[in-house]
This record gives structure tokens, sequence and C-alpha cells, in this order.
């Protein structure tokens, strides 16, 4: 009776593995180097025994979300944002006229591009909300991620997501791995729907972020966000971001532009095993193609030096067997 | 076969709850209002069903170190450290002897106190500090941590955390909170022990912070530490670095001076099941009796507005069966 237990519970143990080993878990990636890669170094740094193991509180993964996680083509998402912010309150503001960068957004039609630095978009919407409370503008966001849509493909904004990185999201926290994102936009608009886009939730969620003052107004305590920017999450304020917010160097770093170098170098330069992965557009079809000379996504230095680093790159085109959930 | 193999598991799974049910989460709490209380609070809001049920990823505590989770008497532990390293340094900064308020570290001896100010030990902290890397600074403090001892009781610093204070957080963690330190110490002083002292891992520690540089030194990146505070993480701090790094309004928090005010104030403002706690430090026999007048960790509005705003009071003399681990 004993015998036949164990053998009993032995038997089921061992079909829930292999049910597991069989089940793909990035069924979005063609079978080619980067899936191979991804799966081999999850495989040795989870392993107990392995030479390459990294206990589970170092299991550190860092996501940029532009163009990582979802596109950023025309222009980025919070820049769309911003636009229809500034728009709207412009009637309260009739110095924007005369000012940039907000006389360019005033004068720029919907489907056109604006060409504006990352510290431009920071600016820009940082002073379109100084005055409200971050309750305020949580609310604003939500309202307006859940209504705005792409205007190339009428799609809201929240689908156009990478399904190959939900899936590496995924695959990566069953192996015990928190995920982050570290990105150049604005943290309290990317933490609105990051737990319910790619479950990763706002204490998880790095970006750029201006003053805020707590307050007491008609006894009822406040957060007001003030209008001074105070940390630019990109190219060197990256690793900063990533050591003030987690205080552990990440294992692995994904990312597609020059933004994401620093965080990329930073990563890969850590002792033992480390993982570093740039997405590179180059699917002009189910996608956009650009890399060293566009204005958004800029990929000039990284894709240079991915290949002595040992950074894997991934084509869309020809690593990607689906690009978008359908 | 199959009926007796089912009647096998759940009995044994009957075992593991009731065992479970009979085990006291909190034995160093006296069977007193707080300990009920804090048991009462964690069961509404995590049975399923219940009016006040909050969802998992909304378990959020935070927790004042300095006189919440460890002893801040004779002075708090990090001014020790500092004493320590600016005297260490002070023949490289003869400046110092003529600055304040670094003249009076260096003229105050081992077991006597020194009235700084939160700030001042934060400007104390960062400019002994000033121009080496972050790992740096870490060994420094593991080694300083492995070897200090506190100047009266002779044990080492970690040794000197409340054993009822552990027990909450493992009881908080094991019903699905997430536990923050929100400490107006400096983070990468915190974060080299948090996780082995509390179970507290680096990315949930929120403390006062120093401005850091990214920058490559003959090809290896290191994050240096620069001569200028940028945030305080105390009084109308704490709700600002809690939002900042959680993006969330906690559930419950945990303090035990007006340093904490605020992020009582903030945490129990929400809607919502609330929980707010003083620790109150009542015993001069088996830790130290201060409050209204002290000098370290003064405890005066929080200790007048807890009864009217519904923070529980405790009192280590009545409601803590030990106070420091055996």
């Amino acid at each position: 009776m004993r015998t036949n237990r164990i053998l009993t519970l032995a038997s089921v143990c061992s079909v829930g593995l292999s049910s597991l080993h069989a089940t793909d878990p990035l069924p979005s990636w063609n079978d080619t180097a980067p899936k191979q890669a991804i799966l081999a170094f999850v495989e040795k740094v989870t392993r107990s025994g392995s030479p390459d193991f990294v206990p589970e509180p170092e299991r550190i993964a860092v996501f940029d979300q532009d163009g990582t996680l979802w596109a950023e083509q025309p222009i980025y998402v919070q820049l769309r944002f911003a636009l229809d912010r500034v728009k709207a309150l412009a009637p309260q503001h009739p110095e924007w006229k005369r000012k940039q960068p907000f006389k360019k957004l005033l004068t720029t039609k919907q489907d056109q591009r604006v060409a504006v630095t990352e510290q431009e978009l920071v600016e820009i919407v940082i002073a379109a909300h100084a005055g409200m409370t971050t309750a305020e503008f949580e609310q604003i966001v939500a309202d307006w991620i859940a209504a705005a849509r792409h205007p190339q493909t009428g799609r809201l904004y929240t689908d156009l997501v990478y399904q190959p990185m939900l899936e590496l999201l995924a695959h990566l926290r069953a192996n015990g791995f928190k995920t982050f994102i570290a990105s150049g936009g604005g943290i309290e608009f990317m933490r609105v729907f990051t737990e319910r886009v790619y479950g990763i939730p706002p204490e998880q969620v790095i970006g750029s972020s201006g003053k805020t003052r707590y307050e007491v107004r008609d006894g009822k305590p406040v957060i007001l966000r003030l209008p001074e920017i105070i940390f630019i999450d990109d190219k060197v304020g990256k690793p900063v971001g990533i050591q003030r917010h987690i205080g552990r160097r990440p294992v692995m770093a994904f990312g597609n532009s020059d933004g994401d170098f620093q965080m990329l170098e930073w990563t890969t330069s850590g002792p033992g095993a480390r993982f570093g992965l740039i997405v590179r557009h180059d699917d002009a079809g189910r996608e956009w193609a650009y890399d060293r000379q566009s204005a958004v996504g800029r990929l000039d230095r990284a894709l240079d030096e991915a290949p002595s680093r040992g950074w894997t790159v991934v084509s869309m085109k020809d690593d990607w067997r689906i690009v978008f959930p359908e």
C-alpha cells in the first residue's frame, strides 16, 4: 500500500513535468538563434547545481518599454498623450503659443511626426500636468489609454504590444525572475497600465519623474505633481535609476535603441552569467523598419557593439512568428 | 484503492491545515489588544468574500526602520557607522576639524550622544562617502555591520532587532503582503543587510539618497556616489518616497516617531480597510523609555492623534513578551 502510493504520486509528478517540458514557453518566436539563446540562458541560471546558477532573489530582468515591449512609431505613445493633453489645456495657457516645445505640438496634426528629444518629451508631459494630484493624473491616463487609438492601425495602443515579449516576460517570471520596466517614459504614466498589460506591478516600474509634494488639503492628504523634472531615465540615467530603485545589478536586460546602451552595458558587465538583448525593427511589413537614422528609437552604437559585447540581436522579421497579439 | 488514496491525501492536507491554524504566528506578542487588532485586520483583508478583502497585488505594508524594526538608542545605528567612517577618513579631510557637523562627530566619544538632525545625519553619511562607487560602499557597510557592536549591550546591531516585528513581517508575507522599509536612513546603507535580517530585498527598501553618476572607468562601468543629497525620506518625504518607489498607497504602515506621522496619515487616509501602528518605547528595563522629549525618535504629535486616527499603539512593556531575539 505504501509503495503503491509513492509510485502513484511519482507518476503524477512525472506526468506533470513532462507536459511542462512539452509546452513551448515562447510559441510566437521562430526556432532561430535568439529563442535558443534565451531558453538556454534561463535553463543554465535556474538549474540547481549549474555552474551559472543564480539564486532566485538575484534573478532581476529589466525591460525598456518603447520599441521593446510596445510599438513606438510613428511617435512615442506618451508624446501622443501629451499632445492630446496640451491641446486640451491650451486655452488655459496662452503663453504656449510662443513657447517651445509647446508651440510645435499645438501646430502638429494628429498623424504628423513631431521631432522632440526624450528630454523635451518629459518636459512637456510634466509641465502639462503640474498642479494636479497623482490620483487625478492616474485617472486622466486611465481614461485616455482606454480609448486612444494608433493613428495608422486604428488599434488601441495597449494592443500594440509585442506578443513574443509578453511570452518572454511570463517565461522569466515562471522561472523565478522579477521583471522590471526601465524606460525613458514617465513613471506615473506607465504604472497606470503595466500591471494589466505586462503583468508588471507599479513597484517594478522605473521611469522619468517629476518633483512631487505631500500636502493636506481640507484634512485630506494628497501628493501634488510639481513642474520640475528630477530624473530622466534614459541613457546613463538607466543604470542610475536601476540602482536607485532595485539596488541590485540585473542579470538580464532587454532594449531596442541607443537609449538602452548603458543599461545593457551595466547589466552585462556584472560577474557571472549575464544576458543582453536588442530588438531590431526590420519588419516594414508587420511593424516598422528603422535604426541608425531614426528620430524615434535610434539604434546605432548598440548595434555596432552588440557582437563584441555578446548581446543577442533579434530580427523582428526573421525571429518573430507573430508580432502583435491577434 | 482510489478512495483510500484520496482519503490519505485529504488527511495529509487536513493535518497540514490544522497544524497551521494551531501555530501562533505572533508568539512573542502578548495576547493583548494590538496583537488581536493585527490578526483581525489581516484576516479580514485576506478572507475571500470579506467586505474588506484586498487583492494580493495591493497588499503593501510599509515599515519605518529605526525604533520600529531595530533599536535606535542611544544614537541611530547609521550615525554610529558615520562616526566610525568620519574618524577613519579624518586624516584626509583636515577641514572637517572646523566644519559642522563633522567637528562635533570628531570630538564625540564612542558611548556619547551626539545631537544631529536627521538632515545632518544624511549630510554626514553622504559627504563621508562621496567619490566611491556603490560597490565599494556596499563592501564597507558589509564589513562594518558584521563586526560593530552596540556600546551598551555589546551585541551586534543586527541582533538588536525586535523579535515581535520579525514575526509580524513573516505573518504579513505569509498572507500575500509585500513588505517594504520606508526609513530616513540611507537607502544603500540599509540594503546591505535588510534581506538577511528582515527578509526584505533591496528593491523593497526606500530611504534617503544621494546623487549618483554612471561612468565607465578603464572599460569597466561603475556607479559613483556624489556629495549631493537628493532625497530625504522622513516626515513629508515618506509619502513622496513611497509613491515614487511603490506607486501605490500602502494598506498598512508601522512607525514609532513623529517622523512617521505623514506615512501613517497617508496610508490610513486611503479608501477601504487601512491599518496604522505605532511602537511606543516605554520599556526602560528591556529596551529604552522615551517619547515626547527625545532627540532620537521623538514621539509627540503622532501619540496625541493616534486615538482619533484609529492607530494602534503598542506598548513594548505590556504588549511584547520578548523584545530581542534570544
